[in-house]
């Protein structure tokens, strides 16, 4: 970030779980960055390779506990740590540093709707009120300033990016959305659950979270601002065996004399030229699988045989995308890169 | 099916797919039935055990070509065959011969809805006023005396089960339902296709035939015949990595000064004392894996955050009671059995 | 068990895992089983379909922590508690109650191997000497007059039954057999353990306790009692994405002069009339989708290209014949009631 | 590979399956050649994006028939056709072309034996003697000079990577090697055949062509030259429910008095310094899931507890270094340009 540095050096808190070890795997092919710090607090003093032997044989710093991180070594870091414990952390980081938050923390700029859905009063508002809520299309020249980035979630990226544009151009009735959202199992984390057993979710699927999830909000801020006016959505999130992607499906209603088409042409002209949001041609929809291991974003538009309605499809992989692809992405703007790089890697199928 | 017999003597025509599979494993439990003819066409002449090892330790007959096949020796016949070619096989059969017709053939009454999604007019229109569309609970005492029953499909089963207590009661929005439907993979059967490949299945998932899918009409007939009036449903299939199991997720907005709890209560009481359709605490929702294997429905009910609104999630196993299953409860009910009689078998977890 | 009683009055100690659910399973079909009393300590108090909500719809007692289980109400047990706590609550049991251990305290016969294995001495080698290791097929009597039954493990059920025949019999060289067997996750428990999470699982396969599985002792055992003098095998343990079933690929050299359709006969003819045990056809093996659900055992023998050679594969499902399954089979043997009881429902493909 | 040109101009005949498009994933990040020919018969006239979706953004050339070709484009091709039908196309193509040939009609250098195990006399035997075998590591200076490499098979790479260095130092015993093999689905290609269905292979797992692969002749060839005298090997591979990777258990016997850690040296030494094939330290085993997307080799040596016995596990990406990432290795290598280039993404996990 320095003119004096020839990479951005860069730390990873919270380096032991799915985030961190993506962003590790990302960052191994970016030319400008050296990783300088990781660390893991149940796994301090071991090396990355053996929480993640996938990545053994790259040449990274030992994991650390965080009261024992050497900031001075850092010009940014990724907080990849669990919602709640974060605010404080980054409250308390140097300001010298680049700061790209994949926690939920500073996502909710409004107060009160962080303590509805988290239970208790932000204990960082002055940096709440800073933090630049990052997806990345819709919010480059902030985040290109930005010293604090909110990484959005998995869900409020997949269903934002495709909505957005139609609720700002009042071409769907922005009362009246159903997103019915299948997530991998990855976006549950690492955490040694029971509900994450292979055997508990295996050859099955479920609703979860219905009616309370706590990405509700933070897709409601988006369309809110998007529409002028405060906005809720029906949102319902699923349990799926995949570890990886997300696919979100949202029906609409038109609104103002708008066909299906136009809405696939309101996506389209949006995303003109950007590089990892792609409309499909009307009435195709995407596939998880067609994403996977990428930052990529594909929307398909659908019209229903009901007048009126359409059907909007739309996917990501929640651990890109939806997670560290993004947060990459977001430091890519945030230190004057190309924003491509580190992540033209195709999509992986099979 | 008559006094002097003391079995009832069973033919499955289309014995080598999946749901002639699963016809044979529930009924090689069923105490007063004998497989008396199976039919296979590309395997004629083969063992069932050549084409399902998993059952090649029954003692049942030699797969024959169908139109060797001899009817005397059966009272009633299942017909697992493809969509399309069965109405003029069934139309061929001698009369003295109960069915159960899994396919799609005799499902849609109206001649001309048939005509348009199936893209012929029908071949057998007599029978196809005569067949009684078979969700057992919803129609026991007309399969009871039926000769001939079109088993629902697996998609509709699921939808209906919910959707018609609460359209018969004008509780919900007939007008305003939408249903996301999750299917696993043998619902396209055993036929190999590329889009069923195990590497384009697996770890991922996609919406497909999205606004033009052969069970929409088949569920807006029973909700047009629970309202008294013409219903179109936004009915959006998807196709994901499990081999058994459907979830349908669908979104309502209540009518009538009905709250949630009241279309619980409605369905819960429609289904009092049935054996195999449960409604699930109110706020809680079922996993496809709590059916795996089983002839249970099970219906959970939540409200919404948005006022006015609910969703409505059910899971069943789209083989058994999505169709094998319901055949054989239908076949139960047609033959003056106890209705559960083979199918009390529980899910199978994990 | 008592001539009054028209119903074995059954408890399960540790009901709340998944070899407690799978004995629930099978139970629910018992036509002269009742149960009468479930542990579950860390779910006592509550009913079992909190925990396993796919069998909420059973009448079934409310699960008790252990010290406060009534014994009077049971005449046999099974006890489905982890291994090394099992021992002591068995020694405490009351000497009326026939006990089914489902765990591996009782397996082992020679004290010192057993402390070999287990890092202590056993707490109970009075009742170590008593209990019968009940592999039914080649232990019947022993079992019909046993009070305490040390139910085989999944690896050693599916290892040895094949290979104690040949053992028996001299037809391979006992000294070097190599074992390569591949394990569903539901082996591991529902602990909740990073290892056994669907993300950590799913699409890949590695080898684990290798050289040092405890139930390599298990399966020496058995054959060393088959050979008459000690013999050690190479047992290679795989974990692999599926949820229930084991696959044994045994590796043998012929021996006085046998070929390996002899090995196969003499698998056959052992097993002539079993229930649950068959020899495939001379060269075809079997897959474990083929016993998915069920207490059968398939094996198949295949002669190598090298001379002198053989490759015998054997599948159970671990859940069935691997642990509840061959348990409640042994319950029947013990009652005296038919083997078959509650078993003879068949495999569930797909 | 002249000169003159920026970019080498490569072409690939048979794109539309998955080797195919595996190459493209990878070549998509090499900044020194440039695609200019894809063949694919049935797709002929369509835009990659039809058959692969997930390549749809990118800039590829349509697919053509292979006859019409234009290999005037071309500096090199990668030949990934079905067996077989390759050995008249390579034979027939323009010798200024360099060839990687993914199938397995150049592997076999022995007339004979190629034709007792594909049933018919090789087409283009001077080629076939002309080819040089390309397991890059073993073969690099071959590769380096070769107009036609044959590309090694998924099975034979994992097997003979750890295995070469072992029997050339006499460390075991060559006559007693069995190796047990478990591959993922894409091994299978995108063939639409009943056996890949998902609902056919997820959980469950099954041994196929026992002692009658392909895949055997080819690791014997090696392990002949290897050792310089004619060695047979048992081989059995596995199809197990995953779309990528391969696990290979070898189970060895110790000679000319080495350790096991002898073997893993030996393993370690031969393969210092290569950037895609590592020895785990001893008594550690690799997953298939640590090298998934990555063209590494991970291999693993454990002392067994009979003496004089070891197990070695080896995991690659059957895709990768099992096929296209090979491919390039090897291209690379032909080219003179640095051998890692394009294939140094990390292993994606989970």
């Amino acid at each position: 970030m320095t003119a004096s540095s020839n990479h951005i050096r860069v730390g990873i808190l919270g380096a032991s779980g799915y985030t961190g070890a993506e962003l590790i795997r990302l960052l191994a092919q970016h030319p400008s960055t050296r990783i300088t710090l990781l660390t893991g607090d149940r796994a301090a003093g071991k090396p990355l390779g053996e929480v993640f032997p996938h990545l053994a044989y790259l040449d990274l710093p030992v994991l650390t506990k965080i009261e024992d991180a050497d900031y001075s070594q850092c010009d940014l870091v990724f907080c990849a740590l669990p919602h709640g414990t974060t605010q404080e952390v980054i409250a308390a980081l140097p300001t010298h540093l680049k700061v790209v938050d994949l926690s939920a923390d500073f996502r909710l700029h409004d107060v009160d709707t962080y303590a509805e859905w988290y239970g208790h009063a932000h204990l960082a508002p002055d940096l709440q009120k800073e933090a630049v809520y990052g997806i990345t299309e819709l919010a480059r020249d902030a985040v290109a300033k930005a010293r604090l980035v909110a990484n959005p979630g998995c869900y409020p990226t997949a269903a934002q990016l495709p909505l957005v544009p139609l609720v700002e151009a009042d071409l769907i009735d922005a009362d009246d959305i159903v997103i019915d959202a299948k997530s991998g199992v990855s976006g549950a984390g690492r955490a040694a659950k029971e509900g994450s057993l292979f055997t508990e979710v295996t050859e099955g699927i479920h609703a979860y979270s219905v009616a309370k999830h706590r990405h509700a909000p933070e897709i409601e801020q988006g369309l809110t601002k998007a529409a002028g006016r405060p906005i809720l959505v029906n949102f319902t999130p699923h349990l799926m065996p995949m570890s990886r992607g997300i696919l979100s499906t949202t029906y609409v209603k038109l609104a103002g004399g708008a066909s299906p088409a136009d809405l696939r042409e309101a996506i389209a002209s949006r995303y003109q030229g950007e590089p990892f949001v792609r409309a499909l041609p009307m009435g195709q929809v995407p596939a998880t699988r067609h994403v996977r291991g990428s930052n990529h974003t594909l929307i398909g538009v659908v019209a229903d045989r009901i007048k009126g309605r359409a059907i909007i499809v739309s996917a990501i992989d929640n651990l890109v995308k939806g997670a560290s692809g993004q947060a990459v992405q977001n430091m890519n703007v945030m230190a004057g890169l190309p924003e491509t790089t580190a992540l033209m890697q195709p999509p992986m199928f099979p």
